[in-house]
């Protein structure tokens, strides 16, 4: 296919025509689709079902040392679903604790609690005049929402293929004691897909920030959500890199189940160092008797091990990947070639990145809207909502069904097609 | 029986030499008792399990609009959930958010929000110099400890009868603009079992705050939760009377069905203004992307409506009441006319407070636990744990079972006798 961009002006604007007839025609059709929504299909839930079954009258409700999971206590979460996340992600039972029903207000949470409590030991953050934050991008829109929430700077870092640009990173954290954190969705990224290479995971556990209460942020929210059998992504685990690289307590890791069971009705956790653990230990045992341990109780007793996670996470990969793959043949079919965008094709997570021609992302979704779909608006996988290049769109093949995936895939190309020849022809 | 103040130094020693004996060989038994825990009992927490059932694969997990349940969203809890509270606080659907399996961690969550984004816009509390807190005392010790935490200077406030010292608390917050809000358990207090009478209720809607951000912290966790069908405290409801008083948005309500289904896996609620509850949604929609809504819907589908939870109340009255009957008809029988110690008799909620001879309550908790049996830490019911007499101790019939808890008060009488006649011997 003839790249648009060798195009004349006639042949631009025959297209531009031809296209317009056929964006007309799809706006008649009254369309009503969404590729906005990182959230599980119904199908996907359905898989999860006989989960609700497992913790029953019958149902043995005890700890190995008789505390009865029904009242309250043990903070830490059971060590039954300490051990299952632990061994899901690698680590040792003791640097878990498990949460109530979701990761993002475990984050929030440690957060808001650096901001009136500081991190072990240091300055509550409230108190300092500037708290600034490395935001990799594009990324993800409540990480950042979270930041600017408690008026924390943020500071944009661009993601290269293998992870956030590190030369970058290092500059500014060695130098800078008023950065004190990264957000980082290290496998299967939202929105890119991409997964950190062993080297940017290495770099980034031997930091040397300036600011002791410095620490990543390591949503681990893709770890086991694999999209084929046979080609994975592999991530070096974070903390055992941490301890190795002298930097024990630089890290907190944060996962959840929301899109392993149900995204409403999971169980979330919290991966660091004793001392962190520790540290958060004296705020959680203020703020709570306990989270909900029926319902981690029902996670255990439904997958078992992480080789029952690992078995279930292939159901929803045969759910996931063939929405993906018909994006992506749509994509290189429609596509390729003409120069008007580029795309990642990830091996796993939820999200698929688009990047348009510069300058025309809000205009594409603004299409797209026209026609009936809704699109996570453009700029939303940067810090503040601010695209640079308003370029970058995020697509969500999970929720639509099957057919509505690629009515939405043809809308979505009719679009970037058509905002596509209307910039170049502006240009010329 | 002859009160001991009136003994003779003789008639004292022979006394205690008797005391000794029993408490020897109270010692001798090796018991294991606990009176400290206000948690429910295992039976209580039986006649819930059917709950357990009501969400199954089979269940339609939709709202009216089409929602699943199971997935994410819905910040306000699911309709259903908030009704089934509102209609068992009296209050409408609309000024009750659902949040996840307590109340605890929402107080926590108001206070944290408010110090590091103020009330509905105003000066963050981190950002003050000062702020401070009225707590009624004897009270909840899990309260004091939040404002402990985030290190709000805790004025204590003594209880009468009918509720708070309403002339101390209203001179206080009228004069003093850097006092920020003030504890309440105004039904079945924790831990003096007395409710606020109407005219209490009616003073802290009135109240003429210098503080405009100044909240009534109005943890309603025994609102259903009596001992009698017949016998019942009532309580104003105070959203209304904040209303009528032209103070719509002073205050923020509390509850959860902790001591009604499970406590390690109830539902909680905040009952506010819309005022309130649209400026805690700007948090909360950062902060999370729904509580669990099976677990909510486990509630709904299982009590139904109010008169479903008004049912199951009774079955817990039955199970709690003879425990509290057993101990206060012991401190009738064993120390009435001693003038040694004075006791609460509730109708309700989880505790019985027992107030000794002055400097005593410290070295009878002491007493016990050499005895086998642990109680509340003495102080905990006052903030900083400083109970200006020492004469406080907080006693949670709940948990025991019947035979355990006759031994136990058993034991307290013994220490009682015993510490109280040592503090008369010391005063001759």
């Amino acid at each position: 296919m003839t790249a648009y961009n060798k195009l004349s002006v006639e042949e631009l604007r025959a297209l531009r025509e031809e296209l317009l007839k056929g964006f007309e025609e799809v706006k008649g059709k009254g369309l009503n689709l969404n590729m906005a929504r990182g959230k599980p299909s119904p199908a996907q839930l359905d898989l999860t079902l006989d989960m609700l079954n497992v913790v029953n009258p019958e149902t043995v409700m005890k700890g190995e040392d008789g505390m009865d999971f029904r009242n309250y206590g043990i903070m830490d979460g059971i060590k039954e679903a300490r051990e299952l996340v632990a061994e899901m992600m690698g680590v040792s039972y003791e640097n878990v604790i498990v949460f109530g029903n979701a990761s993002l207000p475990v984050m929030y949470d440690t957060i808001s609690r650096s901001m009136t409590h500081g991190v072990c030991g240091s300055t509550p953050w409230c108190k300092l005049d500037k708290v600034k934050w490395l935001c990799p991008a594009p990324g993800y829109d409540r990480h950042f929402a979270i930041t600017e929430h408690f008026g924390i700077e943020m500071i944009t870092i661009p993601m290269k293929a293998d992870g956030p640009d590190m030369d970058l990173v290092e500059e500014l954290v060695s130098k800078d004691a008023s950065i004190k954190g990264i957000w980082c969705v290290p496998k299967y990224s939202n929105p890119l897909g991409t997964s950190y290479s062993d080297e940017v995971v290495k770099r980034m556990a031997n930091l040397k920030p300036a600011a002791e209460d410095f620490r990543i942020f390591w949503d681990n929210a893709y770890a086991v959500h694999h999209l084929y059998d046979d080609d994975r992504d592999e991530l070096l685990e974070i903390l055992s890199e941490c301890e190795k690289a002298g930097n024990p307590d630089m890290v907190y890791e944060f996962c959840s189940t929301s899109k392993i069971s149900f995204a409403g009705a999971g169980i979330a956790a919290m991966i660091s160092s004793k001392k962190n653990l520790d540290f958060a230990r004296k705020s959680i045992t203020i703020q709570t008797i306990g989270y909900d341990k029926l319902n981690q109780l029902r996670h255990v007793l439904y997958f078992k091990n992480a080789a029952g996670i690992e078995a279930h996470m292939k159901k929803h990969a045969a759910s996931l990947r063939p929405k993906f793959e018909a994006v992506l043949e749509s994509f290189d079919k429609e596509l390729e070639g003409l120069e008007i965008g580029t795309w990642t094709k990830p091996k796993g997570g939820y999200f698929i990145s688009f990047n348009t021609l510069e300058g025309c992302a809000k205009a594409v979704v603004e299409k797209c809207k026209e026609a009936g779909m809704v699109l996570t608006g453009a700029g939303a996988t940067f810090p503040y909502h601010k695209d640079p290049q308003d370029s970058n769109i995020r697509i969500a093949p999970s929720f639509p069904s099957p057919e509505e995936m690629k009515t939405a895939t043809e809308v979505f190309i009719l679009c970037v097609k058509l905002v596509s020849v209307e910039k170049l022809l502006e240009n010329k």
